[in-house]
């Protein structure tokens, strides 16, 4: 029995029952809807104990669930042991409002409607919600005679030793990383928004924020984040944001560029005052934007100061992922100081891989691979972080596709198989993201095939040129066609755009099967990483970061390619030269002399040159 | 000036003040949203002399125009001149709701609004528009106060020489083409219906119509269709159509599945009579029945008898585009037939590529081509005419995508350039389309690449294999991939689905860049196509059709791949063999061997035979 939870669950039924509610769903965002979330929001992990990145918890008077899918349904069957908690396996990442709405009112023992709202409301904190999934939620509950509650939230009086929300300082993005000043976004941010019909939005997407305001934070895992919210109003621009987190510093930037600031927790009731001025169109992103938030917005009572408001997505989504030329260059110079960590990492690998043939095991396990490669890293300039938690599977680890190492899973490498490495790291001049999979020894045939077919795709879809404006979900085949020729796939996309010192995965656009309308333009990062993936054996994936860029600049056309931003070598030992094209040996070379010319100059020691120069040999193209 | 047209639009406007009307639209379906309209809808040709397959004219008191695409904008210009109508260019095949109402509301002299609706209101025909588009229409006229009626249509009044609905009579297919009785095909779309909650619905697309009851017709222009409504009421079904189509045989083949008949102008009584009926729960796909029809089905005036209406997909077109064995075989035998018409076309035009060298034309011109492969093809059993107007077009003329040669147009091959001969074909066993671009002569460069881009794509398609389910715009980008890196590509889509003895053109899938959600299965027919244009010089195009077939059928796994059903050598010479990557020479040489071993044995001309043994040589590896 785990007594924290059943104890922590019977304060909450109390909480509910003082508050008529009949059922309570904590699902596993934060306010401003990103990847990560700091300690102060994991209110599902509190009241259930699962810490999956991602699941909905919900409780009820008598019983309690979470959903969560596939890649975490073991762990949180062990993690919810003794919670009373049940384990629901659904197959995308978070539960939906009809799954929701389902259960509650058919599993969690209520009554049936006798017309009208049954029972208690459920609830749900309304700033930890999406206005779309809040609508969505909404909708299925009445559905089944049920009623959505936003206004009250147990956690703010139960959870006695919540962390406290992040105060640490905020920091300046200086110009030659940036590229662009802040009030050059902001007028363009102004004047996107005045296209759309709108003279007034919230931004509370945190990576959009930095990315506007050329600030930079540390409240977020991996990301340099800072929580706060940017209202922009018809005649004021004002950063909601704890007072502790601005610097002297911060203040006189903030004053330069005619940025207010006012509490963190201000935000609701300055949309509350502001919505009320006449002639106010808010733009309003509903898929990104809390809830309750929105309720500010959407409902004024008085009809005659209400506010219009106009739905459409966040300007800076767009604008932040085309990047500068500043950008650009930052990310070059991140890139070649990653590619010199990662070369010098490789080399020690495979000097660890010759020393002691006689043992099975190498001296390094998984864990030991990302301790090496961070400090490696950390030797950089301007390195300030990793980019998210390094993936390091040694043979059947590497087919579990979010796999990270614990000390409970850790494993000494051996001198045979594949080692997935996927990592990246945070440089103030840029994020890096890339992938390789290193032989350690002999290979099996199947190893092989694979490691080529994957290979294959990320070669054809690296060498593609396409229209602007072509999509991810166009373009992802290319990935897939050599695989799927021997029927294998994978689960995940393809890619991902990639922050400028921000969020590791960044959007709108994607490389993705599954429908994703935003289209590709001349300026955008993005990750080309397919992979195969066989259960209980090996993982494969090869992932460079690229930059969309013009392809031979002709009049009357505007073409684009992928030009590539990673500089490190692809290991070619484990490739089926048979099964590569004309076309594909010769794109691998023509980037591996790349690689070799960029990183050669920066390497001093003669071991790493002689290693570099090795591993970015061409391959022949007889036989 | 065009007296007739003129003094059409005196009368049209004439009505218009009588009825009321401030301007009238008139579109280019019919109330079968078909491609193909009988003559008797032709009413926008008929207002406006315009004989393209797309466009809307749109009349006022006091201007007239009409949109269409870049395909017939120089037609449009010639066929328009001295009729008062503009040509209005349009992106698009059809003029858009708001764009319509835009130019009504703001060209064409109406008072700008005072409140309330202004002036007349806009007419259209609602017979002859789909649902959809009319809710589109209403609610773009009601943002500039206009007001949409579809109550009145002067055509029946003001057209005299109008041609009457088609009287032909119906024909039965056999079982043995068709493969599934119509009792059966009836039963699966009952049940299909029910699975949407639905125990009734009205088909209104001729194919559907008869491939639902294996009957064919000859009323649209080269595709074996028949007139009429078929509506399924829980009780019975009922079919709509002129009693002097349906002949004893039909009547006694009607009778004996159960389907009554009613004359085809009372579908709008009887759905009103039937939509009082309580616990009706109507399926209608809005994108398809036309305005008139929905009509009777979402106003039903007293609420307590109102239909529920359930808004749909019919389900018929995902039935029919999965064909059944019978089917197949019937594709398979008429493909044969269709080669061979073909071969022995190819090998006539290399004798006159050959014959009377000296002169500079051959002795055929491009109708002359039309003329002599049709010729050919209605020597073979089961032909019943061809399946579209051939395309015929020699050197700047294939450049023309919709090129159909006329007396005005038509010139006569020369020894030189690329042919593209795009045709079909209806056997009672199966519809047939194809397309090859023919060498006649010394070719340019440009011409040889252009030819071998082409057919690099088109092999690079063909070759895919696929999870079930992938839809059609995941895998387009395989066709163009090879031109795209020299910076070409086509307006077009690149593959359709193709009907059993009916609609060359057949949804509800296709490759196409522009999202298509259609997920393809096996036992779906679609072709492959791709193409090069280049204005003023020459055109390429090369298209087969395929089979959707699983692909090594293995455990635990979905896998499909296309089989070329189109048995027709794809000349080799003018490829540039340095362009083309093993798998692609592989596939090719696979190709051409089936060819041979099909076609072969149905040869009886030594002279044909020959020419096919030389037409499918192998490709070699090596140059």
């Amino acid at each position: 029995m785990n007594e924290v939870i059943v104890s922590r669950l019977e304060a909450l039924r109390q909480w509910m029952r003082l508050h008529d509610i009949s059922a309570f769903i904590f699902p596993s965002t934060d306010p401003h809807a990103g990847e990560y979330v700091p300690d102060h929001w994991k209110v599902r992990e509190w009241i259930s104990g699962f810490n999956g990145s991602a699941g909905t918890a919900v409780v009820t008077l008598t019983r309690a669930a979470l959903w969560t899918d596939s890649r975490y349904w073991l762990a949180a069957e062990e993690q919810l042991s003794g919670t009373t908690f049940e384990v629901m396996r659904c197959s995308r990442n978070v539960a939906t409002a009809d799954e929701l709405a389902e259960w509650i009112s058919c599993e969690a023992g209520f009554s049936p409607p006798l017309g009208g709202v049954r029972g208690g409301g459920v609830g749900i904190d309304g700033w930890c919600v999406s206005h779309s999934f809040a609508r969505s939620l909404v909708k299925a509950m009445q559905t089944h005679g049920l009623k959505l509650r936003q206004d009250v939230e147990p956690a703010s009086q139960l959870w006695k030793d919540r962390p406290a929300l992040p105060v640490n300082p905020i920091e300046i993005q200086p110009i030659e990383y940036a590229g662009e000043t802040a009030t050059s976004k902001l007028q363009r941010i102004r004047e996107a928004m005045h296209a759309l019909g709108a003279n007034a939005t919230v931004i509370t997407q945190l990576d959009d924020i930095a990315w506007t305001l050329n600030l930079r934070g540390t409240d977020v895992h991996c990301t340099p984040l800072f929580v706060s919210y940017l209202l922009l109003l018809p005649d004021k621009t004002v950063l909601c944001v704890d007072p502790q987190k601005v610097t002297a510093a911060v203040q006189q930037y903030l004053d330069s560029i005619n940025v207010c600031t006012q509490p963190y927790s201000s935000i609701a009731s300055l949309l509350a005052q502001n919505s009320k001025q006449p002639g106010l169109r808010f733009l309003v992103d509903p898929s990104t934007t809390n809830s309750a938030i929105c309720d500010q917005l959407y409902m004024t009572g008085d009809e005659a100061v209400a506010t219009t408001v106009i739905e459409g997505e966040c300007p800076v989504t767009q604008m932040k992922a085309v990047k500068n030329d500043t950008e650009i260059a930052g990310y070059r110079s991140a890139m070649l100081k990653d590619g010199v960590a990662m070369v010098k990492f490789l080399k020690t690998l495979s000097q660890l891989t010759r020393e002691g043939e006689s043992l099975a095991s190498l001296d390094i396990t998984e864990m030991g691979v990302d301790k090496l490669l961070t400090s490696l890293r950390a030797e950089q300039e301007g390195f300030r972080d990793i980019s998210f938690d390094t993936i390091a599977g040694y043979g059947a680890h590497a087919a579990i596709v979010h796999y990270e190492a614990t000390p409970d899973t850790d494993i000494p490498l051996e001198r045979h198989g594949l080692l997935l490495l996927d990592s990246g790291a945070q440089y103030q001049d840029g994020t890096t993201d890339i992938t390789r999979t290193i032989p350690l020894g002999p290979l099996t045939e199947d190893e092989r095939r694979d490691y080529t077919l994957v290979l294959k795709g990320f070669l054809r879809l690296c060498m593609a040129v396409f229209p602007d404006g072509t999509t991810g979900t166009q373009l992802d085949v290319l990935a897939r066609y050599a695989m799927w020729q021997e029927h294998k796939n994978y689960g995940h996309g393809t890619g991902h755009g990639v922050g400028s010192y921000l969020s590791v995965h960044e959007g709108p656009h994607q490389f993705r099967m599954n429908y994703v309308p935003a289209p590709l333009h001349a300026g955008m990062t993005v990750t080309v990483e397919p992979g195969i993936y066989i259960a209980g054996s090996h993982g494969v994936r090869i992932e460079n970061t690229m930059l969309i860029q013009p392809h031979n600049v002709v009049p009357g056309g505007s073409w684009l390619c992928l030009e590539p931003l990673t500089l490190c070598p692809i290991d070619t030992t484990p490739v089926i030269r048979d099964m590569l094209l004309t076309d594909e040996v010769e794109y691998l070379n023509r980037y591996h002399a790349r690689v070799r010319e960029a990183l050669l100059p920066l390497l001093n020691d003669e071991d790493d040159r002689q290693w570099l120069i090795e591993a970015t040999a061409p391959l022949s193209f007889k036989l």
